[in-house]
């Protein structure tokens, strides 16, 4: 077995002590007999296995009782329309903060279901920065205001809960959810995809204010109402067991590594190796606003494009891969989520740099 | 390690040269550096993951050109909204064939979105027989007419694919898919959650004639529009990875156990063994007609429900388990999908056997 420096946006690396767990347990799990892919989700075995993630996940966010915790299925994207179908309580629409392209599809998908309006959106500066509050056009009857706190493409991250008075903040949380402590109190609900931060795609969190459950639109899903998942505690139907599982074994690694505070100041530290890198030489470049900059992805550009397949041939030599960035920003981009090691950033930064010397 | 003998409803059972090979390639897949779990869907390790285990499952299920396949989320739950969202068409309505509690349910999500008629039930006879074809009330004008091909619950199944004219025939097959040969071309749609015969949680199946498709409803969420997930090859956003990749072994795994043929003798040869000792005594009963026993799930009673506690507890101490029936009808349920083994089920008659001469 050899393991490489994975540096894919999502799904991504995952924390080897939780893989070599699921690999031990994956035929007869703590005695079981049974694969925790063959437990029928109503045995006592994977009630425990999914109420314990719960807990666990309640214990590491710090997530108030008044607060629901789903697993659900579909991803963020399923929820960009779950949640003005859950959410709009009646209300004719809700306002929309754009930092880069995901939330742009929220919006788009929003609009389908009632007025989505558009609040603030850094499209102008090409998404490398975060609107500045004093200009968001907050309606105060909108029935919440959608942000997004981590832009995975463009890198741009949001690095203080802001202030939206007494309208339900909604944060599409998918590339930083745990990556850093959450004040979940500020915030009406906060969703993301499993598959960053947290454990295999097919699982999607969403923690939800209790108080505005109960008044899904009549077209909503049954299985995707809230108020119905929650009632069921996520289980109206058969849950994704197994990415639940993992995601369970994920918040106990959080739990040993330092809590959300320990995983956060590490998660700086590497973030900070790579820019103070960037930022030292003229080679590699990142275009996003410092203030503005995620801990989580971070894209950068070559001075000479034609020597990004170069790069990527030389990164998957050293055993460094996803570092392609997206298409729709070019150049490259390293994902550092939780799992992410600094010493695979150091790797990085070292390889960054000998190819730099050869090749600048 | 020490496997059971796993009767359970779903999840369910999978094979151990599966479990096996996950366990294998857990940290490492075939050299990839990277666990499934931490692959990105727009790689080409998971590409190729992902399209071998659809030509692999067209091949098994001989689901021609003009079907698509697409790998889901939500459960078929979800299917119960969903397919009359894509599916109705600018139709008043679709007729639903109800034998079990499966199928009422798809039938009271329906009504959200259309008008859902019964155009055949077996409730009055708690479910045990499939209503005679001949006295369901069709209309010609409906969207589509809906089955369920096999009734977890009541272990009431179709033997034969019933005829209902042009009406597209969409059927739930969730418990029942690739456990025999399937004539694909008489559905419009089929669909199914991976749990029972399939692999893990959280993928389900839906393979839809393509000129179905292309008309959901507006309020249908994009992520469900099976359209866009065909267009997109389910990956409009990230997929259920590791359940698609667990499945596509699953799927290899039939065409070396002698496809759905070979797989349909097997399952076949399994119920008549424990239908045959349940027909020969009177200590353990059956309900259903025979013409209409589920060859996946049977459902027994005792003839002492007192001794029904007795029976679990002595079964569980015989590496048997699984086995309580579902609240709606009581007694015992054992599951016969197609990793269960034709060992499996003679330890089972065996056990019942032993323990209807020490009790009955």
């Amino acid at each position: 077995m050899s393991r490489i420096t994975n540096f894919s946006a999502g799904p991504a690396t995952l924390p080897l002590t939780v893989l070599e767990q699921v690999q031990e347990e994956l035929l007869d799990w703590r005695g079981s007999g049974m694969s925790v892919m063959e437990m029928s989700h109503r045995d006592k075995e994977f009630m425990s296995i999914a109420s314990e993630a719960e807990k666990d996940l309640r214990e590491v966010a710090g997530i108030p009782q008044n607060y629901k915790v789903l697993f659900m299925q579909g991803g963020a994207t399923a929820q960009f329309a779950l949640i003005p179908l859950n959410l709009l309580r009646g209300k004719a629409g809700a306002d929309y903060v754009l930092t880069g392209d995901w939330g742009k599809k929220a919006l788009k998908e929003a609009g389908k279901y009632g007025k989505a309006s558009v609040a603030a959106t850094g499209e102008a500066g090409k998404f490398t920065s975060i609107p500045d509050r004093a200009g968001w056009k907050l309606d105060p009857d909108a029935a919440y205001v959608h942000i997004t706190t981590n832009e995975t493409i463009h890198g741009v991250q949001f690095q203080s809960t802001p202030d939206v008075g007494g309208v339900p903040l909604v944060a599409d949380m998918s590339s930083d959810i745990l990556s850093r402590p959450i004040e979940v109190s500020k915030f009406g609900l906060i969703y993301g995809g499993a598959q960053k931060n947290i454990g295999p795609a097919g699982v999607t969190i969403v923690i939800v204010r209790e108080d505005l459950i109960g008044q899904a639109s009549a077209m909503t899903p049954n299985v995707f109402d809230y108020k119905q998942a929650a009632d069921n505690e996520s289980m109206l139907n058969t849950p994704p067991c197994f990415a639940w599982y993992v995601s369970g074994l994920v918040f106990k690694w959080i739990k040993d590594n330092g809590g959300l505070a320990g995983v956060g100041a590490r998660n700086q530290a590497k973030a900070k190796r790579l820019y103070d890198y960037i930022d030292s030489q003229d080679f590699y470049r990142n275009p996003v606003a410092k203030a503005d900059r995620s801990v989580m992805n971070v894209p950068f550009t070559l001075a000479n494009a034609e020597l990004d397949a170069d790069f990527l041939k030389g990164a998957k030599a050293a055993g460094l891969s996803g570092l392609k960035g997206h298409r729709a920003v070019g150049g490259m981009r390293a994902s550092l989520y939780n799992a992410m090691t600094e010493q695979g950033v150091a790797q990085l930064v070292d390889y960054m740099k000998e190819f730099a010397r050869t090749k600048g």
